[in-house]
């Protein structure tokens, strides 16, 4: 019988990353995103600060900004969230922003508005390199993984992400936390 | 090859369903629940009429009524709902609600605190008789539903609910719906 493959899930709340750009313009020139708590993803963290986003029909006050700065702003939202704020962004894997949905963002030195970057996340797996060999995953495969219990369900398309800077971990968003009836720590098992 | 068991999703946002007593508190003696939309369920409706509803943590200023009345008030809320409003609401089927978190009602003419009421609701699917006996499902029968499409997902523990008074319909959450990527109209496909 071989190895059950399972993997911890974590269930990211929205969130957002900026550039060093707009992070001089939102909290004021030289200032720096400071650590609240470090996450699955080596080097990741989840920053003291935050920003208030607005969308054309909600806004939401205290959105978490997740750091290192990036090499462009993207705010990563729930379906849910993207009804209360009155946009549709479509589901994308993290980078991919071309053609998204724009935001205004503000904080407490300035604000900026983006003509671009709001997505919904594709769920998916970040493998480390030896993971996925020892279970035959290739980076970009897609995968279904099925998570127990009473609301148990099997997500389908499930994006394998292969790195040796990566840590093994399922992102899914609070809908699909919730759907599941999942929280961060507990566990999915990739069944195809 | 046997028939393709497919079902229309229908999305459930949160709602409530109130006692005659507590309608009369809410809106006055005397006062009914007028009509907006028919659902899917033949008898049931949307009313023009909503009620705040207040939790420890947070509120929701605009919660739709369904009607008609019932023996019990009973809110009816995606898990996300639960967190903004403080709760943790088990998941139940509509109608058992012992042992579940109470809620604070506001309506114009007054307002009402319920000692329990406030659910998650189980997905389930209400087959009309004929549907069920053409598919062989059984009231109660826990079934497995797909739904495709680029948030494709196939959901457990779907309860067969049998009725000569139901139409064909899958229920679920704004969660489960906003995970499946899924809206009122789309299909879901019996497999198991």
């Amino acid at each position: 019988m071989s190895e059950a493959k399972k993997v911890p899930i974590g269930v990211s709340a929205r969130h957002i990353h900026l550039t060093k750009e707009h992070i001089a313009i939102l909290f004021g020139e030289g200032a720096e995103l400071s650590v609240l708590k470090p996450l699955s993803q080596p080097g990741q963290f989840a920053a003291n600060e935050t920003v208030a986003v607005y969308g054309p029909k909600g806004s939401f006050e205290k959105v978490r900004i997740l750091g290192p700065a990036r090499k462009a702003t993207q705010l990563e939202i729930a379906r849910t969230d993207a009804f209360a704020l009155g946009l549709k962004p479509p589901v994308r894997e993290s980078g991919n922003i071309e053609g998204t949905p724009g935001i205004r963002i503000v904080g407490p030195a300035g604000e900026v508005t983006v003509e671009q970057g709001v997505i919904v996340a594709a769920r998916h797996i970040h493998f480390h390199t030896s993971d996925a060999l020892r279970w035959g995953i290739e980076d970009k495969q897609l995968l279904k993984v099925r998570v127990g219990g009473e609301r148990g369900l099997v997500f389908e398309n499930v994006i394998a992400r292969v790195s040796d800077s990566f840590a093994l971990d399922m992102h899914i968003d609070t809908d699909e936390g919730n759907a599941a009836g999942a929280s961060t720590g507990d566990e999915g098992e990739i069944i195809g």
